[in-house]
């Protein structure tokens, strides 16, 4: 018998860096009907409970999300509009919110590999939650199966990304990294393609074969784009054509259109 | 001489009429830095005031603007921040916004000329501010010139949608019609080719070869979708296909994504 140790009590501060580890992404709290319904649907977190706003009109998607917390046995709980509204945190939360365990955490080479090639996005410093939520919502229909994201300088998902993201979240993988270039490296190594875009660039994106490689879309901040060793670090940088007058592409939509050229090659391939 | 005879005035709905008339797409109030910014260089409408919050951070952008509306000779009044919010209408008005004439309104057999096949965005019935800024803003820097919007059912241009199209306003020429059924039918007579984006249809927008052709790209609004009449009026019914698993493009994504197709499409046959 080996002799009884006391439990080795780890340090206040490598406490604080658990906690803060494992609740790294954030995404326990999600509002909005759409966002909660895929929440309890996808079913790949713990809910805790599901809280309604009481005296609301009856709709085809409240009814779905009662049902589906009834058969996930997850607690309705109904309160008033104006507790509600307290205690949720965005202001679109269509009178409905839940909580659940944070988003989980997948490690950078899982999202490497899978049947077919990857299709990833990459987001260096995407800060504001509407941008990052309306990104991954449309990533997610374009395909993209893993998401990286920085610990630090972005947007972590918030109750305002889970909302935009209308329930992309569920079905997305997420990797927290430490830093962007290092992940590139990592990428690259792996046989990931990373191509960054950047406005300022004069080579096209419409000009890259994407149809046949593992690809990571590299999206950058909405002020200061793509960081200077990110950009070093992509094997492509390019920009999407622009052919107007005010030349100001939304960071989400050009990040949006982006994934929809790298689905569209692949579409044409297989159709070839 | 003929006798003289009283002026015949109109009668009060006559008169509520044309006021609705001459002002029916708002626009004259312009919130955001670089909405205003474009408003001033534009010179397309005359503008009355510019107003800015006093004691900001100064900027690159607020200096463009105080020197554009120098050269304007646009009075510039400087007011304390909580009464620029007051008379704001956006939380995101950055610190200014300007008065200024309405958008001005151009017949739709004007919208179908011009040197190059013209291209062109039919919104029917987005009623959301920001997404209809915001599929502007995307329209005018895939290369949009013309916006058809109809009077009814649909956002008009506010200070919600000025600010969030970020300028595009100032480019871009915008008819108002009464039905959108039969400004297709007009366009269609005309040979611009009408295709209608439904996330339902099995068509994908790929398949089509828009390269050559003037064409109507027409966005139906988030809830309802294309209207039935709309929808058969259309040349073509396309959706953008869709590989994820929530399958619920943004509307004003969705109609980035096919406007920047067109572009492609456009760009690739140059370069052919």
């Amino acid at each position: 018998m080996t002799p009884s140790r006391p439990v080795r009590r780890p340090s206040a501060p490598q406490q604080r860096w658990q906690a803060r580890r494992e609740g790294d992404l954030g995404g326990d709290q999600v509002e909005g009907r759409r966002a909660v319904l895929e929440l309890l649907v996808a079913k790949r977190r713990h809910t805790r409970r599901v809280v309604l706003a009481d005296a609301q009109e009856s709709s085809p998607q409240l009814d779905a999300i009662e049902e589906a917390a009834r058969r996930a046995r997850v607690p309705v709980a109904v309160v008033s509009r104006a507790r509600l509204d307290r205690e949720a945190r965005t202001e679109g939360n269509q009178g409905v919110y839940a909580l659940c365990d944070p988003v989980a955490v997948t490690p950078l080479e899982a999202l490497c590999e899978g049947g077919t090639a990857p299709f990833l996005l990459v987001c260096d410093g995407v800060t504001d939650p509407r941008n990052l939520g309306a990104l991954l919502r449309s990533a997610e229909c374009a395909g993209v199966s893993g998401v990286v994201l920085p610990t630090h300088r972005a947007a972590r998902l918030t109750p305002a990304v889970t909302k935009t993201a209308a329930g992309a979240i569920e079905h997305l993988d997420f990797c927290a990294v430490g830093g962007i270039p290092s992940a590139l490296a990592t990428l690259s190594k792996r046989g990931v393609r990373t191509v960054g875009l950047a406005p300022e660039s004069k080579r096209s994106l419409y000009d890259l074969d994407l149809a046949d490689t593992a690809v990571a879309l590299v999206i950058g901040g909405e002020e200061r784009g793509l960081g200077r060793l990110v950009r070093t670090r992509c094997d492509d940088v390019v920009s999407i054509p622009q052919l107007g007058a005010i030349e100001s592409l939304n960071a989400a939509v050009a990040g949006a259109v982006a994934c929809f050229e790298v689905a569209r090659q692949r579409r044409a391939r297989r159709h070839r």
